[in-house]
């Protein structure tokens, strides 16, 4: 059960932890106390020892037991010092009587695909983007219509570093950032970086999207699977001076990185000489407590900061960024100019005014929303229908991890698929729990997400 | 003067050769007392001997004979056989009487930019593509704005497969056309598909664009400058089995290869089990004939071909393609892929609309008619105002080149500079003629044309 502590604690628990220190043991307290009345963290599950806890945390043993005894005492937890710390049953919300209820089983069914790596396209503001689009091209000076600038247009660059130093947290300026074709050509162009500075090797996180691995690989360096375990990387003696990492919603497991991992990777990149490429994929959909800060924030000289519009806005624009250290921006300029001189200017000029007209945020504010309600109902319907399932990685992003008491992974595939359902086990993303599905609900009404569990209850039976 | 000759005339005759058979003697006799007579080929130009004018246009040497006998019969050539051939003075439009015009040559006065590379921005139809772009958005279906196929979005994809093969004669399907970031990311795959295919060096004309070296260098290719010479580049012996090659209108010389030298690259690409990598780059603008067709119908299996929207809508919007041989195919998509998985949808689809309605077609024959006239009045500018200098590469595109009968270059440079006019010699570009200049008139409107050769005229005086 440690998994299911793990996936959610950190999530829930990391932002008391960063409060003052006054308030963190009432915070702390309270988050806990939350999670285990949520079901977050199953009755049974063994919570860590007080010394483990305090040392990830990064806070004070005395702390965390005092936060034990408390929850003890409110009997939210049972067991004694020494002996472990266990959930108590009974607390968290309990699964409303009756069996799943008919689902669209049938044969020929409309087909739902609940894998995950969407968002809904049809938050996609396509009047007011075909609005600004035109705008923006009627008001261009003629000059603008030609090549521009290999890093992307100013007006797009200084909108950016705004934009990230306000919502994530990233110290940068606008001639450090690079304005690429999603994040996947950031990838590209850093791996050849690298490569080209002598490196052979990218750690990369296990589990991981494989996509990952092919970009690293075809540009000039062999990816070294590390296993994400509870806390994220610990890339100690691993055979790389780079690692590609997304610590604020590790993909796919949905951990955030506690802030002794965040730390211990700066340190690490910092050691070797290296860098850290951080894939900052879903740093903005964060539903229960604010954002965690981008990990370049810590280390500006260590992180190469990576994002895009993918998830926010649609992948199809292909518009990512680069904040980078001062020493790679020069390279990674270079190559980027080298690939294809410069990315299309007429879309970038577009997202510019999206951000400085204050689109952006309330997009991003309505996604958050939408995101959020979605999470509830399939918390609440994966609790309804499979009672006995975890559902773990759900503090943040468009998807979620389901792992299942038993069966067969492929079999339940299958049952699934013929039920009209299309899941991806964790598995095709690396290593983890079996068996155990990759959810992309954010996406789907919350009526398909509701039917669509409920069909998996029923293929799953 | 072999220059002049071959610059101007491989384009003018061309056409003709390429004529039925029994129409060659009268369109080439006329094409040749045209050249004369506009003064495309100078007074005094030693023609080419019969027999080898013969062999590069791939016509039989009487032909060839009758036809430089029946223009000594009407005085537009001098000379005889085995003595050699010379076109006759005083048949070229005459130089108009008085100087040179007051130009605005005073300190401060508007800068103009003489220099090559630019379609004229003014005539981006702007209204008709953002109107197209917004049809596009809201009919798009939602997994349209989604990642797209690496090769690119297949509407436009097909609607490039026919615009190629009606237009440049371009044999493909839309299964083997890979839409890319302008002609530079087009390079940059192919050069890599090479790179990792066992390929050291790439030929690369000389002279021609710096740039195209740097992408094949910085994408794993060692560039060979081979001499373009007066009818294309010889790859005989050239330490390289791939080969960057402009054959409808050499970047800068604007010299046509002859069918000879076409038929001689497309063999050596077979011999050597190579490849040729032809940027058709203004293969859309040819004024005074039909358009050569595009290398690539000549061996599709030996031709990865190039173009893009750069010269016909605007560079900003980096859209280009490639129509690959089979072998190649799967090699750059998967390269494709791995540098930014897709490239950007919605300018993708706004394309394919702008191509299937029509209006590209008439976008394409709206430019041609406003860069032919701007040409004309460069010709005319030139004619009049330098009248001692020689002008070539007219035939198409949207640049010529300007050789001046004598200085030194870089003084010629800085005074144009001083008089607010910045022009770019040739050898900018490699080796050519001294002093010559690259001149991009498509730009500027028929007044500041005028103007700006007036201009260049007082400040070489």
């Amino acid at each position: 059960m440690e998994t299911s502590w793990t996936s959610v604690a950190w999530e829930l628990l990391l932002p008391a932890v960063r409060a003052p220190r006054r308030q963190r043991r009432r915070l702390l307290e309270s988050a806990l106390r939350d999670a285990i009345r949520a079901g977050h963290v199953a009755a049974g599950t063994r919570l860590p020892a007080s010394r483990a806890l305090a040392d990830d945390l990064g806070v004070s043993r005395g702390l965390v037991t005092a936060v034990y005894d408390q929850l003890r005492a409110e009997g939210y937890v049972e067991g004694r010092p020494g002996a472990g710390t266990y959930a108590a049953p009974g607390l968290a919300v309990p699964a409303p009587p009756g069996g799943a209820p008919a689902g669209p089983t049938a044969a020929g069914a409309a087909r739902v695909d609940f894998r995950p790596g969407q968002a809904d396209p049809r938050l996609f503001p396509r009047a007011a983007w075909a609005g600004l689009y035109r705008q923006v091209l009627t008001g261009a000076p003629d000059r603008a219509l030609s090549y521009g600038d290999p890093r992307g247009v100013p007006e797009l660059r200084a909108a950016l570093a705004d934009l990230l130093a306000r919502r994530r947290g990233v110290v940068t300026d606008p001639d450090r950032i690079v304005v690429c074709g999603g994040v996947a050509q950031a990838f590209s162009l850093v791996s050849r970086a690298l490569a080209a500075a002598g490196h052979d090797t990218v750690a990369v996180e296990d589990p991981g999207p494989p996509e990952l691995a092919m970009l690293a690989r075809t540009n000039g360096l062999r990816p070294v699977p590390v296993d994400v375990g509870a806390h994220g990387p610990d890339l100690t003696g691993v055979p790389a001076r780079a690692a590609l990492v997304t610590p604020a919603h590790q993909f796919p497991t949905g951990i955030a990185y506690p802030p002794a991992t965040r730390a211990a990777l700066v340190r690490w990149a910092s050691t070797v000489d290296g860098l850290l490429i951080e894939d900052d994929y879903d740093g903005d959909f964060r539903y229960d407590r604010a954002p965690v800060g981008a990990l370049q924030g810590l280390g500006p000289d260590r992180v190469a900061y990576a994002g895009s519009v993918s998830k926010s806005l649609a992948s199809g624009l292909r518009l990512g960024w680069l904040a980078l250290p001062d020493r790679l921006t020069d390279p990674v300029v270079d190559l980027k100019r080298a690939d294809d001189l410069c990315g299309p200017v007429l879309e970038q000029r577009t997202l510019a005014a999206f951000l400085t007209t204050g689109r952006y945020d309330a997009h991003l504010r309505r996604c958050q929303r939408t995101y959020r309600a979605r999470r509830d109902v399939l918390v609440a319907a994966v609790r309804r229908y499979l009672p006995a399932a975890r559902i773990t990685g759900i503090a943040a992003g468009l998807h979620a991890v389901l792992v299942l008491p038993g069966g067969d992974e492929a079999a339940l595939t299958a049952a699934a698929e013929a039920a009209g359902v299309r899941v991806l086990p964790l598995r095709h993303y690396g290593s983890g729990p079996s068996p155990g599905f990759v959810v992309g609900y954010a996406h789907l009404t919350p009526d398909t997400i509701t039917n669509t569990v409920a069909t998996l209850a029923v293929a799953w039976r």
